[in-house]
């Protein structure tokens, strides 16, 4: 810099380019200096045990190592080469491993019954009088309380359950098989919208239901599968987002597409005209009907990447309602949760936010598959069901762009001009970037019993991030480094 | 200005402003000047000719005079109250007003078999055929000449075809009715795309097609739809633009909705479970099928808006492929037409634009009714059909209200932030501001027999719209000023 620059600098006006706090660029404001504000952020807000962990696993070059980089590619190749298929559907104490008449299975991270939310609570009382195993309410509470039932999360049994997630033994499940992988996921059948067991109901409606989806639709159903044969359910979903669905809280699309590909075929059973009837009819009145689908198909693509050493790709988000719990590919089964967040939700006539229990249910499945909230550009008329503007829905997808590690090539989102969905979230990108995975969701009441009363926008706790990418580098360090271990 | 900045004028660079044509600054700016382009067209392209008959209907505000706002006010908001309303299916000649057995009714303005562009004669031959009056295309062809046949267009009868539009005494035909206004449009069922009828082919598999439709698809569908009751169009509509279609040349969503709306009482009827198979199965594999739904609803919204006095809103534009024509609300049933445009297209693998047909078809009601290439905004996956990109797809809507009088509550784009789509093309802006409306649309091989070849974009002549302004300003002239009369 001359001299005469330098004499500029004061010469001139001043204008202040801030970045980071925006209330140090507010101050200058308010004296009537130029300010430029500049978003920027500390990486890992500036946490130093992150910054540490994050440290040992980048190279000199601020990269992540290359072990790390390749484990990532293998863990989303495995993931974008999955072609979840539904091929039957069956009983869940058929076909679900090691599932037992007293095995109550639920949504979300493991949690015993004294730590259960109100809705997840009321929809093992449902469970256990639908199963026969209790007479009323009451009783019901006494058995899960008592011992003699086993609970165990889904997500351990290649299961996924919306909501309270609850599955028991006697009732149907869709199977969907990944070809590719030749591994299986399983999920109910969707019961609809309002009160049903998996937002915490048990009156004798919600039961009722329940005996006629095992006695009716799940057989008339599985026959017609079997009579058109296995179901690409990666075609159908690539089809809904052309369609405006993102296959979490908006699955109209595809719940049309899957009636009008059944419907020929539902019509040739054996069932007779009235009860292929009634499965139509059911079908068409629940635009949620699809939702399961989508879970199970995610569930079933997401299995195989679980285990994959040095991967810090996401696995597995899930969600007990008292817990967030999240999985990391290379360091397996283990699990890190943090107490379940408040969604930022809409609510249907007589409810706020006050009735609301916390976030629940395994159907984030979608959003770590690269679906629910990370497609929201794919649905923009989903806002008007989980809140927000349209322009802020484009904004969500783009932001996941940023912790994601692959773009999906079959599912294409038009406005974003068929770019690919967001694929993959990177565990040490959520913490440096101190960017949340979006989540679109339904909203259960807080007390058994009641059902659902909303429907919203959530991002999981950073804790869970923060405390598998702990101890993620530690095992990295200790394997890597073994002389070094503390 | 004073004498110092007057002077500065020539130490500075030179930065050029150039309005209107961009050649003139390109000249400039390959002599090394700065220019800025201003998109700037003189007011009707500075035809003297449209100039004076917009300053006829103006008063000294600029403004449109009070009797034709008012008009244009009664016009659309007729189109905005129609009620679009499946009532049932039947026979042309039971129902179609005048129908006779040897009477054609065609797609577009009036036009004799000599002018007939190609499709439309392979439609009529195939029409003949099927209604027994000829034994194969000669015969059929001969007799197409003779003056034993009469043709007409849909648009005198209460109907709408796609492409050649053909409608023959024996075809089922949908029954629209708006139940606003209690008027009725008809619209024959759509057979797919491919070689079929309406792009002018004729084979004996078009011909069996037919026939099945008369027999199986037309009776079974009726029946379902009396079971059912009248189904709200608008309803579903509103619904498929919240799905990516925008029910001219996409409407899988709204064929969709369809099928899942009457599936249940498919299966009701007396048809037995193979015929109701077949039809599902026809419907499922025809995503086009509920485009002639959508075209009657779009005719019968608009009829009752045809004849106000002083109305300058469009009530029709139709193409029969030798002539694109338009009619005027305040101007009856006069057609004004023009040489059928070419439409800029994506081809099927084996046919190129040399193959094409122009512009044919009624299925421009749907954009005349702020559908179909209106409502593009609402459909960015179809320019993987038709052509273009996505932006594109979002600016066509967005120009298009600029010509067009309301902006339907309705009917809704969830990407424009669920704006209403642009509706009533209002005839002196298209002029004024020599924005054309956008359509898209099939393409037709040019020779009869053959069928579909591809999918494009078009705008109609502006010479329908100068001569419709000029008449237009004559009679009112005429009306306002009769002494004055040339």
């Amino acid at each position: 810099m001359n001299t005469g620059a330098r004499s500029n600098l004061f010469q001139n006006d001043l204008v202040v380019v801030n970045m980071g706090l925006a209330s140090f660029g507010e101050n200058l404001r308010r004296t009537g200096t130029r300010v430029v504000q500049v978003d920027w952020r500390p990486e890992a807000r500036g946490n130093p045990e992150m910054l540490a962990a994050l440290d040992l696993l980048r190279g000199t070059d601020g990269e992540l190592l290359p072990e790390i980089t390749t484990a990532n590619t293998e863990a989303v190749s495995r993931l974008l080469k999955a072609r979840p298929t539904i091929t039957g559907i069956g009983r869940a104490i058929d076909l679900i491993p090691e599932m037992k008449k007293n095995l109550v299975l639920h949504a979300g991270p493991p949690v015993s019954w004294e730590r259960m939310c109100g809705p997840m609570r009321g929809a093992v009382i449902g469970g256990l009088i639908y199963e026969g195993l209790a007479k009323n309410p009451d009783e019901a509470a006494s058995l899960a309380a008592s011992g003699r039932i086993a609970f165990d999360p889904c997500h351990h049994h290649q299961s996924v359950g919306p909501m309270a997630g609850v599955i028991t033994a006697s009732m149907p499940v869709w199977i969907v098989e990944n070809t590719t992988f030749q591994n299986r996921a399983y999920s109910t059948l969707n019961e609809g919208l309002g009160k049903v067991l998996r937002y915490g109901a048990y009156s004798d409606e919600v039961i009722q239901r329940l005996r006629w989806m095992e006695r009716v639709l799940a057989p008339v159903l599985a026959e017609a599968i079997a009579l058109h044969g296995p179901i690409d359910l990666v075609n159908l979903i690539a089809q809904a987002l052309q369609m405006g669905d993102e296959v979490h809280n908006r699955n109209r699309a595809a719940t049309s597409l899957l009636i009008r590909e059944l419907a020929p075929h539902l019509v040739s059973t054996k069932a007779g005209a009235d009860k292929v009837a009634e499965v139509l009819r059911f079908m068409h009145t629940n635009d949620h009907f699809f939702l399961n689908l989508s879970m199970a198909a995610c569930k079933s693509a997401l299995d195989p990447t679980l285990g994959i050493a040095n991967s810090t790709m996401i696995s597995t988000m899930a969600r007990n309602g008292t817990d967030f719990g999240i999985r990391v590919s290379g360091l397996g089964n283990r699990w890190f949760t943090a107490s379940s967040p408040k969604v930022d939700g809409l609510y249907l006539p007589g409810f706020s936010e006050a009735d609301a229990a916390p976030d629940i249910g395994d159907s984030v499945i979608t959003e770590t598959a690269g679906l629910g909230g990370f497609a929201m550009a794919a649905a923009p008329a989903i806002v008007q069901f989980v809140g927000g503007n349209v322009s802020r829905a484009l904004a969500f997808t783009r932001d996941m762009y940023e912790i994601t590690l692959a773009e999906n090539p079959a599912y294409r989102i038009p406005t974003l001009d068929f770019r690919g969905t967001p694929t993959g979230i990177e565990l040490t990108r959520v913490v440096a970037e101190g960017i949340l995975p979006v989540v679109n969701t339904g909203i259960a009441h807080r007390e058994p019993g009641i059902g659902m009363v909303g429907a919203g926008l959530v991002r999981p706790p950073m804790a869970c991030f923060e405390a598998a990418l702990q101890a993620f580098s530690k095992t990295f360090r200790n394997v890597t480094n073994p002389q070094e271990k503390r």
